[in-house]
């Protein structure tokens, strides 16, 4: 079969909606792509060096397509997760499971986004199948061989204006400042603050992490102040590396702030290893409070991401380690969650917190209510599974009649899977396209509002949400 | 631009489906309105009190308007709230910070509402913007010099058939004395009964409540079953006065009734300002099951609107007050918490219990089931944030699969912003017209059933759920 | 009125959609029915008795037709509810009731399914309506005199394939016996293990079961090593008389395990009538473990339906029984519930796990996320009050994007109404056809792959959950 991505692909099929979504979609359809949240590793721009084959860019990496055909009985090893080098025919053999397994993926955003991305980067014009596996992969290969499907022409092909990574607390950050000090590549890319390790003091390992985290501030970190303190001083780095924002992913959200001397004392329990379970949460939540305020002072945009039981299957976990796919969201609540912080720097100037969730339950209940309040407070748009067509077109749903269009992150990729970039950028464009139409079709919104209204979703929210005036 | 609101606004797209939709529109979009629970202050129609000027009347009342701009930057004091008086400067200043930021409201009921009031009360044929504000407040301004502007004018304007207002238990209700016996004035405007501060024995200043309690009533209010007297007093009070319903507001449903000697006692520890916030709730929630009990015995409809984080953004409240915009929905549970009540009520032939929710997972799960099996359950519509179009239509598509069209409240538009009654209502009218129109449109009702059925939502359902025959 | 189903009902409005919807459901239309789980009493297929009256046959054991009528004041007693044998006037009373508020069921699926048995099997042309109620009564009686009416020859018209009941563990599955052993007869009815009150060591009477069990097994139930034993015994027995699958529905989905020791403790509490409802629930939620270890073992397929309250009503129960109509769903969650045993059973070459909700949060947030990964898991379809056309096209849309077409577990049709089967499948197929179609007419897949997946949806899901090749 052809591969032929259709131009009017995830428009409505209404054909008054359609042709106004085509129209609002060739206004955006063009704008650079902004990434202010992703999983892209840095030193692959620094060193701008070759990919070496189809499976360890395509398939390894990527815990979508890993896991779909995980529960169809593939064995997470010959994917070659956990495996860093590849023969030819390791390589040859996940692709064509991957190939000959295609139509698992119908109605899902992975054979959207891949479809794409052969066709658009690959110029693979066939359906991927047991009978053409060889041949696709046969012609990706050849590509990677090519100067122009480097990291960084790559970043151009993709029309990346910004690109944020992942990034421990403790990170010398050599690659970003590589990137940066290399005047031959005119990209950006920054580091993002990511301390989620460091606030789970209940964790095994966690005191060894204080070590670190103390040799890396030269702060000493036996006493809470302390670690506030070396916090601050790993985010200042930080932010003079280019960083505009911190990421945090926990259980829950919660933001309760303890008292000094609890604070103190729980700390110390932590230290000497014998935190119960419910102080230890009860810590994070005190450390996420100051997390706000350090962003109500520092200005570093704050993302969180919580809601998840990591490693839900504990044997995969033990056998090929984190992010393999075996991640189970969980229900999240925010109201209570962030009212002592929001209560007391809710109205700071500086402060920008960006809920994200995969509970849509709390979209029009908890968080459009608090975005179209706190000026601090935007909405993350649809992040990791819900992160696909119908579920971003229910997101638009369920948030725009309480906070319009403007209190919303912009796209986030949140991606391993740099080659799905665009494709995933692009999704998003056509579905909000499909959206404000919709407005429009229904005599909810004039033309000129909804030809603003996609630039705003577009370009204007990533902008203000993530506080790129001046950085791009 | 100009503003000029479509005939076919809020229809469905596909042109077979709007044109069903229109048919049944045009079938109730004429009806006179029903308006059981909302927030318009009774002395305005008792006294006819012309509206002084325009930011008075539409900005500084209507949360929905002022938070979306709090969200953006602009200080609540900047459109007056918090202040009765406004110079004109003020008020033409409160105003242009409206229509400058008109954009923003994009895709919220709150763009539609006014422009439609705008349009259909003020002559305004232009969309607010900065170039247009005074323009439009000039306008406003010179409408409400004249007598048809006044209340008691725009309610038969407004095609209003019955309002209820919102009123504390001690309340002596003379404005609404004044207006019943006002024989020039012919609508129907009735109080109704909302105790709760006085069901809250945890909060601060309870127990001067219980003063005014007993005053009010007579009735020594130092015991348990005084207190539960006192309250049956001035229901009957209420409900002589007209009151059909009384409205119910806490964190949680709850109805669990305590032994009579555990209320006592706790009854007790409150009144001596010693009550843990525990019990403060378990006395809340057996007050509660007493006011179900008391419905059960009296008839008074019972409106329930739980579920919501109060003055969340606490130097808000402390500037401002109450009702100032930072109150976020928290999610809610009906099945375990009605249970006792239920049990014991829920077969009564004088119980109506209208549970209203902003948590949209209960619609499916909860409310529809339960109305579909209690006689006293009726399904409050979509309330608050979620009274818009999108929401509304999820609504009915959550609701009457289970429920079918003659199990839920009518609309209400709780409302303090007057002007915006009509088109609250007729958002409702026209959502509800499109979702029946799609069930005639894919084959599952006939016209014939469709056109009752759109008029049992409009004119039947809110006289059956709060028993208005015989009263209009 | 006339009564006339439309050859496009439930398919999309939007023509485009529409004509692709009535193509992919003519490909599966005429496919026999498996139907793996539902509440037909084997016995009538074994005696082949036939039906006496229209009201026992179409009202009395069907609580979605009985809740409607009570929620309008109807007694449970006029239709029939705690009766088993009907005068002619009491069967044609009831019937009258039905027919004359018909006008209530619209939107709802009891109209739907109704109108189409009515017309399809006992040839009514007319609505029901107080009118037509006698004709309509005298129609279906006047059938049932007939041995195309029996419950053999309409297993044969409703193009059944396979027929599952639900059983009590310690059932002697007679009836199922002699159905296999009557050649004469060649469907496929097969008993499933629904060990519910066995697992349930808080609820009245509980001790006896353990007595009966012990009979029934010929094992020792005194000690927990025992109890379980005895249900490996029986879960033995009915896979032996043909049993596919066994059946759960408890407050909750919980599976953690305790340890043998306390396990011990809490069982012999139970036995000496003295557990607490905590231990209880510690207890069952081991119990459940305990089954999905066997089944991982004996390879019968488990399907969960947790998340309801029994009995919401009180005194509707005491009075009719259970199942009259007053079960009320509650919010359900399963990350946390199934973590234990997914964590060691999950990967198992034998276990089948489908969990059914009525709580449609944790379709897109914890069900196609586990579906998607573990192969044992998965994905039940809408059950009870949402197996109807709107929450159908809601499921599909929640969980597709993650977990693709092929992780679904068939449609169900659950019900004691004998001849709403095939118009329950029948909704199921138009419903997914519409929604196979939309993803077409977006261009989210092409004509050939949506074909496959409407065949998946129909046929190859439920063989492939219920391990249904080489059965039928």
């Amino acid at each position: 079969m052809n591969l032929e991505p259709h131009p009017d692909r995830l428009f409505p099929s209404d054909p008054t909606t359609r042709d106004i979504a085509r129209k609002l979609y060739s206004l955006v359809k063009d704008e650079p792509i902004i990434s202010p949240h992703g999983h892209v590793p840095p030193q692959w721009i620094a060193e701008d060096t070759p990919f070496t084959d189809p499976t360890s860019l395509l398939i390894t990496p990527d815990h979508y397509v890993n896991r779909m055909l995980h529960s169809h009985g593939v064995q997470l090893s010959e994917l070659g997760v956990g495996q860093t080098e590849f023969t030819e025919e390791q390589s040859r053999n996940a692709f064509r499971i991957l190939c000959a397994n295609w139509w698992l993926y119908r109605g899902t955003p992975v054979k959207y986004w891949m479809e794409n991305e052969l066709y658009d980067y690959f110029g693979v014009r066939v359906r991927p199948s047991a009978e053409t596996a060889d041949e696709i992969y046969d012609q990706i290969a050849d590509c990677l061989q090519r100067p122009e499907y480097r990291p960084r022409a790559l970043y151009k092909r993709f029309n990346l204006a910004f690109l944020a990574t992942t990034d421990d607390p403790c990170d010398t950050l050599e690659h970003h400042e590589a990137i940066r000090e290399d005047e031959s590549f005119d990209g950006v890319v920054v580091p993002t603050f990511r301390p989620d390790k460091y606030l789970e003091p209940g964790r095994e390992g966690w005191a060894e992490l204080m070590g670190n985290l103390s040799e890396a501030s030269g702060i000493d970190t036996t006493t809470w102040a302390g670690f506030n303190a070396a916090m601050e001083n790993r985010r200042a780095y930080f932010k003079a590396a280019g960083a505009i924002s911190t990421d945090h992913s926990h259980r829950d959200p919660g933001t309760a702030r303890l008292s000094d001397a609890d604070a103190e004392r729980l700390y110390k329990d932590a230290l000497a290893g014998k935190i119960s379970s419910d102080d230890a949460d009860a810590l994070r939540r005190s450390m996420m409070y100051e997390q706000v305020r350090m962003a109500s002072e520092d200005g570093l945009v704050m993302t969180l991401h919580p809601g998840v039981y990591r490693n839900h299957h504990t044997p995969s976990f033990t056998k090929y380690g984190a992010d393999v796919g075996c991640d189970i969201p969980l229900k999240t609540e925010f109201t209570d969650a962030l009212q002592p912080a929001l209560a007391d720097f809710g109205d700071s100037e500086n402060l920008h917190l960006i809920p994200f969730t995969m509970d849509e339950t709390v979209y029009s209940r908890e968080l459009a209510p608090m975005a179209g309040f706190y000026k601090s407070v935007f909405i993350g748009v649809p992040w990791w599974f819900i992160d696909a067509p119908e579920a971003m077109a229910r997101f638009r749903g369920s948030i725009t009649e309480t906070a319009g269009f403007t209190r919303t992150s912009g796209f986030i990729d949140d991606t391993r899977a740099y080659c799905s970039i665009p494709a995933r950028h692009d999704v998003s464009r056509r579905v909000d396209s499909g959206y404000v139409a919709k407005l429009v079709a229904e005599h909810r919104l004039e033309m000129d509002e909804a030809a603003e209204a996609i630039k705003e979703l577009v370009v204007g929210n990533p902008r203000r949400a993530f506080k790129l005036d001046g950085v791009i």
